[in-house]
């Protein structure tokens, strides 16, 4: 099967900020059927740099970012499930975001897009899945960035999601979650092809853009898979090279890594949406996280994984016990794996049967 | 008392590399007074951007970075001991390096300056501690790089060290502590005023070196010491912004200490320092770690903290084992502290005692 990604035209959306975005866009990918009932759609979130491409092969080829548990008999079953994924407000991968030509201009947006907030990207999604035809969401679910959506969906639209399923995530950014996202911001800024976000008819800031997706890649792994994948293993050489090119296997990673992300990444993207995850706070406007979830109506299924100190298991915690504490229906699982933050996205055996039972039990629930 | 820093000068260095580096100046510090016997010098080992002032005042009015464990009545009691301090080569701090002149050529080094090592550091240490007359020293102590040249004194040199005192520190630098140096050196390349190196009579490659020394900055915290000292607060404002100037608190700090770093370090040694640490490998040309640990003659202390998870205490334990395997002489103590790596410079009430006591026991048995 060869996807395909649609696109879904609004007016106009009106962001937390205050201000009007209009038009905007959506690209967007859909696997499986819609049952009769529209109870069976699923709505996957995409963490910091992925795309509406979660699953199949596109026309170029191209895997989905979760094609490991979506698809015939995986763990989001496309032979039972309606399954949708979107790029999400900001981003670079079709969606309407700061690359985008504003019509009122003709030139990108660029730093003159309006700074966004994961809640703006769910009021689009919810734009979405109107369109669609789909009043209540059998599950939402997705990891890191996708996890804040996934619960930001929850308390926003309480009666349009079933089910719930946050992974690697967090209600609110920490400080050290912000200072790394902040340092990408700075190497950005830093590079003077960004031109104050005005790059478009020139060289892109891929220096900067590279620099902050290498500290990305630090964070998404651990200090022993990292051990393990590279060690202190040289690169192409047997002795230290006394020079300044690479001489050791990790670094020829972390260039590699960073030079491939700017060929598919906006770097104003990355500011916007980095910024959307530092602003978000699920218990903002609310007097706690407990208020804030005590207004939620679907069931959670919560999991974080063992090595992961990007987002570490106690962030996952604090929502668990802030549902509890209004009564509300959580399982919480820790899952053990030596991948780091990427567990959730290459370490996905355990994960996968969590999702399938918890889906199926929820969708029987709803079939009742 | 206010302190001035001295210079040395040697004709020449052999480096690891095999290349000789000619002439060679050490700037250095003293503490207290040498005894008759010559029996009571410590020499004080500092971290990746430290320098020679380590305690008391200089002229600008400057405290010494270590200022709260070296002087009167301090762990290294400048009353009872003669306290040594030099800045490492390939440093900027008035230790020949890459912003040195070459006399051959009129022009500061840049990247013609040859790659160091640990070891190179502390070949140059030596020869500075025998112009000063001192053939054996009481102790050798320093954490983070430190440390690393506390430990290779022990294997290079060890009839002219009684005690080592290395501090949250490790045997080699580990893949992520090697991605971590990486990241701040392509931050520095990718800055266009950065020229290759040669920048010495333009501008200086300030943006790209705060970007690494931020990046440097949320390594050596932990996340809880940056929630308590951070958390979500936000910086001269009730509401976010919804723009890219400083929201919280955490990004103003950041940009501050990366910005007054720039003031005072040379882009080129960053990049001449981190390297000597990433090559840095105690059990390099040795069987195993224990092979290198066991030709050592010196007693040991290692400390470590549990909150620093930039050199993390099983670096330390790997260090005690092998000494251990070689029936060495070695106490090992894990501090109880939420200051991350920073802890060994900031968090000293155990620290002090155990150095103290490790220090005068050390003594005693010297002069008996």
């Amino acid at each position: 099967m060869v996807v395909e990604t649609k696109f879904a035209r609004f007016d106009s959306i009106t962001l937390d900020s205050g201000v009007a975005l209009a038009p905007v866009e959506v690209a967007y990918e859909t696997y499986g059927a819609l049952n009769a009932a529209r109870s069976n759609a699923i709505l996957i979130l995409h963490a910091f740099s992925g795309d509406a491409h979660a699953a199949f092969e596109n026309a170029e080829g191209q895997e989905g970012w979760w094609d490991n548990v979506i698809g015939p008999g995986k763990a989001f079953d496309t032979d039972r499930y309606f399954v949708i994924c979107a790029n999400v407000l900001g981003g670079c991968r079709g969606t309407t975001g700061p690359a985008t030509v504003n019509g009122a201009t003709g030139r990108p947006y660029a730093m003159t897009f309006p700074v966004i907030t994961i809640g703006d990207m769910v009021r689009l999604q919810k734009m979405l899945i109107g369109q669609l035809g789909i009043e209540r969401l059998l599950a939402v679910s997705g990891g890191s960035m996708g996890g804040m959506q996934a619960l930001q969906w929850a308390v926003s639209y309480p009666e349009a999601v079933a089910a719930v399923i946050p992974i690697a995530t967090t209600s609110r950014h920490s400080a050290q979650q912000i200072a790394f996202n902040e340092v990408g911001r700075q190497a950005i800024m830093a590079d003077t092809d960004w031109n104050s976000g005005d790059y478009y008819d020139g060289p892109k800031p891929g220096r900067g853009l590279a620099v902050a997706r290498m500290v990305g890649h630090i964070t998404y792994m651990s200090d022993a898979s990292m051990r393990e994948k590279f060690g202190r293993r040289l690169r192409g050489k047997d002795e230290f090279g006394f020079d300044f090119s690479v001489d050791f296997e990790v670094e020829s990673y972390l260039r590699y890594r960073g030079s491939k992300f700017v060929e598919r990444f906006d770097a104003n993207s990355y500011l916007y949406i980095s910024k959307a995850m530092d602003y978000f706070d699920l218990s903002a406007g609310h007097a706690s996280l407990g208020d804030a979830l005590g207004q939620t109506a679907a069931r959670f299924l919560v999991l974080s994984f063992t090595s992961d100190w990007l987002y570490p298991s106690y962030q996952s915690l604090e929502i668990v016990r802030a549902l509890r504490s209004r009564n509300r229906d959580v399982a919480y699982c820790e899952l053990t794996s030596n991948y780091g933050h990427d567990a959730f996205l290459v370490d996905v055996r355990e994960e996968s049967d969590l999702v399938r039972g918890f889906l199926a039990s929820t969708y029987a629930e709803i079939a009742a």
